[in-house]
């Protein structure tokens, strides 16, 4: 114990073993030097120009950048952001976006030049998809599902230093949403965690609205910089075709057939929760669900997931309590989420990581996932083409079929002259064990392990068979087709939601 | 690199320095066991009693356990809750609360049978602070600002290991707020804090509502356990007198002066932004302010703070555009918070800490706070009586002071037969060069360091004299006092905002 004078002439004692922070008082400004300048202190977040506020991020080369994909195909922040960090020099980074797109194909050219070394990300498509699928990184791309995708941020593995946070309304401060201001993407679920787990944040946003901007769906104490930008997005190309509601007469006979599967299934209940994936049999499933849920006074709890229009016109329409919104799907969700109180936004924290304290998948019912392809043992692949490139994406697909009490995946038993079930998928996202139900065009078959289901489902008359005779049937209508040939080179890892490797991707040889 | 044949039989590889998440595919559920038993995945954090969930929280002697102090006077979770832990045998713990009132007398029970040997805290009153004052506690117990508990958390000296949080609606799943039930306390602004930070957290709710609770001020993922209980607390003691309007003429008069050197400062325009305290003349100034704001056509743009029922009736009435809430000061308060959709919460972090990425306290233009004593230097002392035994609560004092444009200290000049205005206080909470006015009843005083704030009243003809002045008449009216005789035993530790040592509080000889 000493004695000291400190800087307010306050005679003080402090122990020898006490922390760090109780050192003698040095001036009431010690720790907040940036409130000196009654000027600026409110705005010094503000930069000009992204150049200026990446150049004052702390970024340096082998550093980790991350971005979020509300915007999907309509995305202009990545491009924006990324172009500049390669034309200000920086190189070796890792590239943490929670998902990629077509329209991210000139991220191709920054890994060629060595800005990009490493990319972690819950999807790849068009030639970014296919340069990668033939080898372009040295160390394979890393495909994770979006739950385990907060799993890796928070065990330490993706350690984001910048984060780029996309969106239409923010303040000064920080404040910021997706639901207010000119390109709208609606929930931010997945920037939620970059800008929580960032060393550094950086806010783009294509208005800056008075202080203090709400809701905040991210909100001031994590934002370290603001910067104005003429474009976020395009909301027209969120939903692109992927969420537009299918008039395919096959698709509409496959929903049809699992809307049945549902209503007899044992999970269609007043207060039965629900996700649909984003696909267009998927979607459709939730037009004839509604027409069941009429006739039999059955109102679903909560509705999950990508939000879609369809599942807005069911919330609007008293037939589902509430949305929980990770990411909403199409233009008309992301308004649906800034006027309906029962529209949710939640974080991919809330949504799906495996070691979250409390993640809303654990609560689902019913899922509703597609497949690129699905084999015997009721393994899915939804990452690889049938030529083994990689065109797909993770998503929420393991997450929720891990954690539904049922998983329903809906596909056609052939695209083309391309086979769906198969003996064995070319890879993995969503292990067989966690699949219940398969619904194609030619039949329904379920998971030995769900007797249960199964037996519900033979009592009201819906025709089951084996996943066996599925394969068979669709063997019979392509034929036999032909093994590809893979390099030893591994170009992907796939990470289950746990981080584990539950699969690589392999090249293909041409 | 080396292949193996993970749990799907799948061949993979993973170099030999990757990641410890990269480990081969183990099985679905290798990380998420609670998954596997359907009938408790989604009632796995319901708890019979709050024994049974303490049992279950990994608490260990030693080891460090919070609470909120949003119901203040009617609070009923902290003696419930260590009663409790003392019965279940724990011992050598640290209570760190982010305020302890008068109620709260039997922890002094607790600290002599060995249950608490270390304090933190914002505030002490009644027995607990006079037998602390008496040396009590042998490491002196911490006093810390709300913002600054926030940076002790943040920077790891105040590492909570169980965070115990008292609310009226929560969901089985943890997702709780304080606007809906029975025992409302309005904003969860310092359990926000304290159930991100935890290891674990457990919800003490009057109610469980369904699934998902909105909105969740405390929401699922921060979530460990969730236990029913009779009463979490007494809304009508949120405020108890401390909040209450007064009647006292010469409080009023404190009141009208202050608001003449508002009106009158530079700092009176159309969008300011301002914070009252909840002192009888801090309160009233606000009625004051009405009635020039209504004249001259001035809207505030946000009220902050301890939001009372004053600040709500002027929201109501359009003249302050936005509140923002870290704690609700009376239950008018908290039921506008559910009211009102420009009535927000906010956290601590949000509200006040020095280390934060963005706090709201930076961006006041006024502030205005009470003193048990004020020195001629300034300093202000709302810990200590004159005394010298813990009566107060350092609260925001020395945060909204330092960020302010303008700190308005108003008090009277003495009480009773003791003098406020001295030569030097006893303890020092708030620095005297954050303090830029004082306005008693016997006339106002500008700190030297602000002379634009003083030539401004002058000329608009607010009488300013010096504090030596104020000093010197307080003197005259109550006579010299005769010096306190302190032991040299340290009871307090007045950790500022920043965490350093401001002040020590010293044993009274008796």
């Amino acid at each position: 114990m000493t004695t000291i004078t400190n800087a307010l002439n306050r005679e003080i004692e402090i122990s020898a073993d006490s922390h760090a922070n109780m050192k003698p008082y040095a001036g009431a400004h010690d720790l907040t030097a940036h409130l000196l300048n009654k000027e600026t202190k409110r705005s010094r977040k503000l930069y000009e120009s992204l150049e200026e506020a990446i150049a004052n991020s702390g970024l340096k080369d082998g550093m980790t950048v991350s971005f979020h994909h509300s915007f999907r195909g309509g995305d202009k922040i990545i491009n924006m952001a990324m172009d500049l960090i390669a034309s200000m020099g920086f190189k070796n980074l890792t590239l943490a976006s929670s998902s990629l797109s077509a329209i991210h194909a000139p991220i191709v050219g920054h890994i060629k030049n060595g800005v990009v070394s490493k990319i972690y990300t819950s999807g790849l498509r068009g030639d970014l998809a296919e340069e990668i699928s033939r080898g372009l990184l040295e160390e394979p791309v890393h495909i994770h599902s979006h739950g385990g995708r907060v799993h890796l941020v928070q065990s330490g593995e993706l350690n984001i230093d910048v984060a780029f946070v996309g969106v239409s309304s923010s303040d000064e401060f920080g404040n910021a949403n997706a639901i207010k201001g000119r390109s709208r993407c609606g929930s931010l679920g997945y920037a939620k965690i970059d800008a929580q787990y960032a060393k550094h944040t950086i806010v783009l946003t294509e208005e800056i609205v008075p202080f203090p901007n709400a809701p905040a769906s991210i909100a001031q104490d994590l934002v370290d910089a603001v910067v104005k930008v003429e474009e976020v997005g395009d909301p027209s190309k969120i939903g692109g075709d992927a969420t537009r509601m299918t008039t395919n007469p096959r698709e509409l006979l496959i929903a049809r057939k699992a809307a049945d599967v549902i209503e007899h299934s044992g999970y269609f209940f007043d207060g039965f929760n629900l996700q649909t994936g984003s696909g267009g049999a998927s979607l459709a499933v939730t037009r004839f669900l509604e027409d069941k849920m009429v006739k039999k006074d059955i109102k679903a709890n909560f509705g999950l997931g990508g939000i879609t229009a369809t599942m807005v016109d069911l919330h609007e329409k008293g037939l589902i309590k509430t949305l929980l919104d990770v990411q909403s799907f199409d233009s008309v969700a992301a308004d649906s989420l800034a006027r309906n109180p029962n529209h949710l936004e939640i974080s991919a924290n809330q949504y799906a990581n495996p070691s979250s304290k409390g993640a809303v998948v654990d609560r689902l019912d019913v899922v509703i996932l597609s497949a690129l392809e699905i084999d015997t043992d009721f393994n899915v692949n939804v990452i690889t083409g049938s030529d083994g490139v990689i065109r797909g994406a993770s998503g929420g697909h393991s997450d929720t079929a891990a954690s539904a009490n049922m998983t329903i995946i809906v596909a056609p038993l052939i695209r083309g002259r391309i086979p769906t079930v198969v003996n064995s998928v070319l890879n993995v996202i969503t292990p067989g064990s966690q699949i219940d139900v398969l619904v194609t065009d030619h039949g329904v078959a379920v998971n030995p392990a769900r007797e249960d289901i199964k037996a519900r489902l033979v009592e009201a008359g819906v025709q089951v068979g084996t996943i066996e005779e599925l394969q068979q049937r669709a063997e019979m209508l392509t034929g036999k087709a032909k093994p590809i040939e893979y390099l030893d080179n591994v170009v992907g890892y796939v990470r289950y939601r746990d981080g584990s490797v539950i699969d690589v991707i392999k090249q293909v040889k041409e």
